[in-house]
């Protein structure tokens, strides 16, 4: 079975963006970042909440990942912006089940925390890593937007890079 | 000038605690909680608002921090439940800057997040250590609950314990 794995960065307050979707007091270099583009490689497919991908459209991005299988999952959009991305317009639990239960390697959920959530309640969420940058914001998107059961997890690595970034991995307890 | 540290428990979704106050789902055992304890030497004071010092007295604790001078920030306890402890009613900004500047041992800020968020606004925080637990709360209390502006933070130490949790301990950068 794939494992999906939500890595995403998010500050020391819990945030993974300003409320509309900035992503500016990140760090966006550093070994940490490095670490992240070689990450990419055990992924084939990559989940983006319409929040997620539409960071990267304000800017004419509409191909972000073309190594991956691109997914994004939107009731609103009504045709995929780009023919390299599947739009997902509906049953997005039973379309994420689909793709772990089929072969391939792991899958990347990159966000966003609306998404991220509604997946993360329906179980489908095998691991969380977190690139906790040194800062707060004091409002924006939660890790997760939207209600989750308490749930423990299990630190399984940690990375503390020079520009304070500390990466953490955990795996979902259920 | 003695230093005002903001120490607490944290989910990694950012939570102190729960809505109401519990704080189930927090690692109570271990060697971070001996770390925590060890700590306290650092401090001769302890600033508690009340949401934090009504934890201890739903169980009926009133003198929580006896080695410490406690200091409560309420604008609605009309008077201190405890004689040891010292209940600030207004100018809780002044009151803590007059404590920041006289002599003594460093200062413990252990919560709430309305009154740490008011605290930090005042640029009266200067360290903030958070003990990450592995655990999601997908609500809560958050790290600060209240305006504060997006602010970087240093990295100044790091410890992983073999529970999971990891202990962060940040500069707040001016």
């Amino acid at each position: 079975m794939r494992k999906v794995k939500f890595s995403v960065a998010c500050t020391v307050d819990g945030f993974t963006a300003h409320e509309d979707g900035r992503l500016d007091g990140f760090l966006m270099e550093g070994d940490h970042a490095k670490d992240f583009f070689e990450s990419q490689k055990e992924y084939d497919t990559v989940l983006m909440g319409r929040g997620c991908y539409d960071f990267g459209r304000k800017f004419g991005v509409t191909n972000p990942y073309p190594a991956l299988a691109q997914y994004v999952f939107s009731t609103t959009l009504k045709e995929s912006p780009d023919p390299n991305v599947k739009l997902v317009s509906g049953n997005a639990a039973g379309v994420v089940r689909e793709l772990k239960s089929s072969p391939g390697k792991d899958i990347w959920l990159c966000g966003g925390s609306d998404f991220a959530a509604s997946l993360f309640a329906e179980g489908l969420i095998d691991e969380i890593v977190v690139k906790l940058n040194p800062v707060v914001f004091g409002s924006g998107k939660s890790l997760f937007s939207g209600p989750i059961k308490q749930t423990d997890l299990e630190l399984v690595g940690t990375k503390v890079y020079d520009n304070g970034v500390v990466l953490l991995h955990y795996v979902v307890k259920r």
